[in-house]
């Protein structure tokens, strides 16, 4: 039997521990699997004492992440306490700098400082595995990277954050079920059951999975990590109103992020989506992630499964582990060696063409469907549906509009053109239509 | 830049032909993905003057494929020829025994011979890919193998055939658009579209299913590959019939493949099953495949994607051979290494325990539904439901009866009482009902 691989594992929190007791529980499995045992021989949290329902008291103890990346008998150091710098950062230019594999499950940082340490690893002859930043125990980068390595990938797109996910179809459901319940509802329910944050910010609007989306990006793209230039999006402002409506045109709402080639560059966006209930990913719910890729050999492939959570994450840490260990290690951590990740130019998002859905609260009163009407004529937004079917005269009534494809930058005039209206009492919604 | 992984083909059919095609196109996508080019060097097919719409006047020419496995400058052999045994076996052999890596397609061949050549590949330290053998374009060799890696995987099913998936698909759909069509002439339908060969038995009498099978249980469970132990029955015996009852109970039929932990051995059985038209694998139509799989931490995974055709069947060959040309060779073709490989008892299908739907044909007369009542109720079966909607006195007509769990032992028993009947007019006609 070969030699241990040995672990170290930064950050005791829910994915630390899940991947500690993943690999004491499974470590004969792994032993056979990767042909050597993978030990865990090195630990660093905040509070040494901590009750975690685990024992630490065979694994020798840091208290400075910086002392465990500089520890001389661990080959790995599993980067688990999260955050786009600080140290979690600086842990991991540590352990690459010193010649060790990191594995982390850090999308904040991957999305900010991927490149940079993909180039730190491959000078350093090290791997860098980051199968749990991305969609939680779905190994799409793998599947990316190596399972679709003979197509060119037009586009990836998914539902890539289970909070999301769970408040829109908890809101469906409501709809569904005849008791609509809004957006701050079901995140307090959504809360009260651990699936969102105290603060919520990171999940509801949209930076979690933009972070997600910057990473597929580049894997499937060849180019540096881009997190600035995803457009976001969040879930705030989608209405129950909005739900029945979209039932009602058969569409779901979803929180999809989406990375594509355009004529005018790569363009990286999450925001609400209206998709059509027939499409498969219409029915991927609750805390569930899936991602669906376009490769012109393979076509249409999907994959789904639980996008975060202890075990799910813990799951995908090991699998880079189990790559490391079988020395299956050097790939470009983007595909392609990080001194060949191409720049690529950032389709503007006024330029793109799409259809949409928009939602007025007007004043019922003769006359204000023809001044909307107006305002799109005037910008050449072509409708293609308008549904308004309560009456109240003049009192406040929600009229919704679908148009043909238009491009964006016309939509957002005609939409600021419509909130001027005195007859138009809230901020128009718009909700982007994706044929997928 | 490296050395160029030299490859040579055998067998220029769909497969083939797309395996060319695809290394071709993206030879610089794929020199900058592995780091080296991956180079077609040699091919051997059975006519050499056949016009293939590609030409192969560059590369060389072998007549007789054994004379490709000894060719010096071939580094890795691509069996892409098809059948259990024969040549492509010899070729396989061959090729291993050469010190060369071994690419296959042939699920075939894998099923009945995969544990041998894993011991030869691992002898000769070697790589045997292959992923294209097992649900075409979806890498789900490499998801189970290695994205999965940490899981204890205690079951996995799919849809592993989509020849059989169109035809139920296309059933399904003319019993909804109320023209029922039986499998005849759906089946007629398929092989005009050249998705159902001449001699269709291989697919819709379930054996390449099984094989593929056989072949993900021994990656999920680390056991020799064990072909014989698959229970296999097709869907020549699905008719318009049963598709109109099961939507009637709320099913889809789907041809199925199922690998499980069960406390009798492994079970591993293909055969048509209703499973419930709000599981995901219900909505997964026409020729795509689907995989899901269970693993302890990670939970439910989904894969779904193209299981045939010449794109994605030659994405996945590439995969594989982008992992040679990446060194990321010598792991074990089935997980573990092929000495490790533990034989598993093969759970008995007797000892099945499930629901089931029955179709019987009997003559409607006072006192049919009593005698089979008896026939069940003799077996210790509890009936969940029955239905008898057709009147026709003293004619034939329908009866549906779905069971509670009950062994598939007593079940058998039940059915041949059933069949004994006078006024039982046709074999009782059972499909398993999953709840996935």
């Amino acid at each position: 039997m070969s030699e241990p691989l040995r672990i170290g594992i930064a950050g005791l929190g829910t994915v630390g521990g899940g991947t500690l007791k993943l690999l004491r529980e499974h470590n004969d499995l792994l032993r056979t699997r990767c042909g050597r045992p993978l030990d865990v021989v090195a630990v660093s949290a905040r509070d040494r004492t901590r009750n975690r329902g685990f024992d630490i008291s065979d694994l020798r103890w840091h208290d400075d992440p910086l002392a465990l990346a500089a520890d001389k008998e661990v080959d790995v150091v599993c980067e688990l306490i999260g955050g786009r710098d600080g140290i979690a950062l600086k842990l991991s230019e540590a352990a690459l700098s010193g010649g060790k594999h990191l594995v982390s499950a850090n999308k904040a940082l991957l999305a900010e400082n991927g490149t940079d340490l993909a180039r730190l690893a491959e000078k350093n002859r090290v791997q860098l595995g980051y199968e749990a930043a991305v969609a939680g125990g779905i190994p799409v980068i793998k599947v990316l990277r190596e399972g679709l390595a003979g197509n060119r990938i037009s586009g990836v797109y998914g539902i890539l954050n289970g909070t999301c996910n769970f408040i829109l179809t908890a809101m469906h459901e409501a709809v569904r079920d005849g008791h609509a319940r809004d957006f701050d509802a079901v995140l307090e329910q959504a809360q009260a059951l651990g699936y969102a944050e105290a603060d919520p910010s990171t999940d509801v609007d949209g930076t979690d999975a933009a972070h997600k989306l910057a990473i597929l990006t580049s894997v499937v793209f060849g180019c540096p990590v881009n997190f600035p230039a995803v457009h976001i999006e969040g879930i705030r402002h989608v209405s129950a109103l909005d739900i029945e409506y979209a039932m009602e045109l058969g569409y779901r709402i979803k929180l999809l992020g989406i990375t594509r080639e355009t004529s005018a560059g790569i363009e990286q966006r999450v925001h609400p989506c209206m998709v059509s209930e027939r499409s498969p990913i219409a029915h991927v719910d609750g805390v569930f992630n899936a991602v669906v890729a376009q490769g012109d050999f393979v076509g249409t492939t999907v994959l789904e499964g639980a996008g975060a959570g202890e075990g799910p994450t813990a799951s995908a840490v090991v699998a880079d582990l189990a790559d490391i260990a079988r020395g299956r290690a050097l790939s470009p951590a983007f595909a392609v060696p990080a001194d060949q990740l191409t720049q690529r130019p950032t389709a503007p998002m006024e330029r793109h063409v799409g259809t949409y859905y928009i939602r007025l609260m007007v004043v019922d009163r003769p006359g204000v469907i023809a001044d909307i009407a107006a305002c799109l004529r005037d910008e050449q937004v072509s409708v293609e549906a308008m549904l308004q079917r309560a009456r109240n005269p003049d009192e406040a009534v929600p009229v919704v509009l679908t148009t043909h494809e238009t491009e964006e930058a016309a939509l957002s005039r005609a939409l600021a053109k419509m909130d001027a209206l005195d007859t138009v009492l809230e901020t128009p919604r718009m909700i982007r239509i994706e044929s997928l």
